[in-house]
């Protein structure tokens, strides 16, 4: 008998949240479950770790039957201390980040603690995945997006990943009508347009919180999106080679060096 | 007359440290300088953003002659902050950041909070570079590469850089020869085989540092890592566009969705 997949679960909105619960009880069909999750929220922690400070890893009896371990760390350090420490020595065959309360579409992959998580396991050579649903309520109904998670994740068990490749799949929230399909996309080109709304504390010195609108520049069907806007759960294969290898001819032709 | 370029000077080893004193005086020969760094070292902080989180700003008097801001947040908060707060509305032609104490080459460009500033500048569609030492003491010797950093950031102040495309420039420590010259690189394959130092806290509770040692997994002359072991400057454009593109013609062959 074929023992079952290693299967390390993480995510960045912490170890307590709606998502990563799901997330786990999914995953129990699938194979044998760890769980190294922040010990609290890591929102927007992009591809951060703790250097120059002291981690903290404690057990934790959050799932039924299930192996789990809160960090102090970001999403990034957990997947490392699952790699390096608590499975050192052992193959893991796939990381999967998430349920992100919230989206993770377009350049949002870049500030997101749950894809930094898909993104270690994929240096480190494991198939990796993140999975957003595309509305940020901590009580979001998830219940319409657990037959895509489980085919794209047996899809991924069967057949593995590119190499270098990790996946960032968005959900659409829950519609009246089904999700349509699985479309795989590109990351959409946008921004956010900051604002800074300043404020004064009780002792007169001004702080701010950090807000802003999200700047859609892309006009194409083929993005991710598009693809949850129109109700279709977008796959975004995504890379930690940040080489723009068609610039590289680019600045050998135009620069004086 | 021409106005001068308006540059927006940032770094992940905080507002007092060597690297970005250095930068500061370079930049002032060729526009007007305006800094937005950290008020502490986040080394490490990817690209993270303060969000859940309040930021502090505050004037600085470090600089001679240059408006100067330390700012609470990390390195993308910072220049978050320079487009669209203090120079809200103003064209702002060229970001920089560093120049970090260390190496930021190969897989590091990911974890770097140097580059997260300069891939910051991209987003807002600034040409925008990243300058690192590949030395990390604080008191490096930077005396060799100013002529370097003057004759690109000139270039890219004269051609502008690809859409999209920011540029990761990492300079060899100090050597007895000069360095041989500048490289167009692509980012070296290579991870970091993590080690976790556990100790115990005087209450008799774990914790752990994050070590680890660098596993250059790249064979190729043409990376950055190559480039700066031969005493090169190397200079990669980067992207903030994840995407895999060559994997989205495979997943959509082999998978059954």
């Amino acid at each position: 008998m074929k023992k079952p997949p290693l299967i390390l679960v993480s995510n960045d909105d912490g170890i307590t949240s709606k998502g990563i619960k799901l997330l786990v009880e999914l995953m129990q069909k699938l194979g044998e479950v760890v769980v190294i999750a922040p010990d609290s929220p890591q929102s927007g922690m992009g591809h951060a770790i703790t250097v120059g400070n002291t981690l903290r890893l404690h057990e934790s009896n959050l799932f039924d039957g299930v192996k789990a371990y809160q960090c102090s760390g970001t999403p990034a350090d957990c997947v490392k201390m699952g790699k390096g420490f608590i499975l050192n020595g052992r193959k893991i065959s796939l990381v999967v980040s998430g349920i992100n309360h919230g989206s993770n579409t377009a350049i949002s992959v870049i500030y997101s603690g749950t894809m930094s998580a898909a993104l270690e396991g994929a240096i480190e050579d494991i198939p990796s995945i993140g999975f957003s649903l595309c509305n940020h309520s901590m009580n979001a109904d998830f219940s319409h997006i657990k037959k895509h998670i489980l085919k794209i994740t047996s899809q991924v068990l069967n057949t593995g990943l590119p190499k270098g490749v990790a996946l960032n799949i968005n959900f659409p929230p829950k519609q009246s009508t089904p999700i349509k399909g699985i479309k795989i996309c590109r990351q959409t080109r946008s921004k956010w347009q900051e604002e800074f709304d300043r404020r004064v504390d009780p002792t007169g010195s001004q702080y701010f919180w950090l807000t802003g609108s999200f700047v859609n520049q892309d006009k194409g069907e083929d993005n991710d999106e598009w693809a949850v806007a129109n109700n279709f759960t977008s796959v975004v294969p995504v890379s930690f080679d940040l080489t723009a290898y068609h610039a590289i001819g680019i600045l050998n032709k135009e620069w004086d060096i």
